[in-house]
């Protein structure tokens, strides 16, 4: 699962999500990347993710904190149930909550990193915390509510 | 204030913002209208703005709670102390926090209607709530800390 990410192995018919699905040709296009135990994430912005001159928009934070996320509930609820997403029915979350402190402002005109981890994983509900970096500065940290779909 | 969005009134040299900036020509371009008591936010999702086929995209959702409430917050502070927004320095906010109940799913093709109060409004932080209807329904619900810049 590390050569690939996550959103990859979304159904094709439901892969059209604007921060992360692979068939929105204008979207962000977010990728999870699974090691085990964190999921990773690096994106870079355009000039225009703009909030201030100089400062990445808030709103695109907290695209690619949600996208992230859910990827990363998804991967490790594979893992979990020894569940290959190659293959078979895939497991899909929501996002039912999602919290973000921004702790510094995020410059632009760097790679941004994120690192997710499940914190908490229910039958039904499993709770995501996933941190951005800048340039090794912690720019903002995200709890999220994911809500698991029936499968 | 009512006739002209608070968003028209932010300074040239930084309305750049991908969510509110009219200076960012590929943003979303939102715009908050407030009436003394209430800011008001109306916006149709464009056709690639989805989650899934049929659902808006919650980081789309993201975006225009966090702009609308900061806007609000904007315009409910110069109203609070007296100061019109068409001459002198602007108040402005950054958004410190930003927390989402995401309630139903948004349904796409239809206008999405959004609604801010000041909660509480401190020498340095306001507290903004937000909902988000689409077709009368309620959406998701929102509450944002806001953090003024000092001026």
């Amino acid at each position: 699962m590390t050569e690939k990410a996550i959103q990859d192995y979304y159904p094709d018919d439901i892969a059209v999500c604007y921060g992360c699905g692979r068939h929105n040709p204008v979207g962000l296009g977010i990728k999870t990347y699974w090691d085990g135990s964190e999921g990773t994430c690096r994106f870079t912005p355009r000039d225009d993710h703009l909030a201030y001159p100089g400062v990445i928009y808030g709103g695109l934070i907290a695209c690619l904190v949600d996208c992230h996320s859910i990827g990363t509930a998804v991967a490790a609820a594979h893992d979990a149930e020894g569940r290959d997403p190659e293959t078979g029915l895939l497991i899909l979350f929501f996002t039912a909550r999602l919290e973000i402190d921004y702790i510094a402002p995020t410059p632009a005109g760097t790679e941004l990193f994120l690192a997710a981890r499940v914190e908490e994983a229910g039958p039904r509900k499993s709770v995501i915390s996933c941190t951005v970096h800048a340039n090794d500065v912690l720019c903002a940290k995200a709890r999220i509510v994911a809500v698991r779909k029936r499968d």
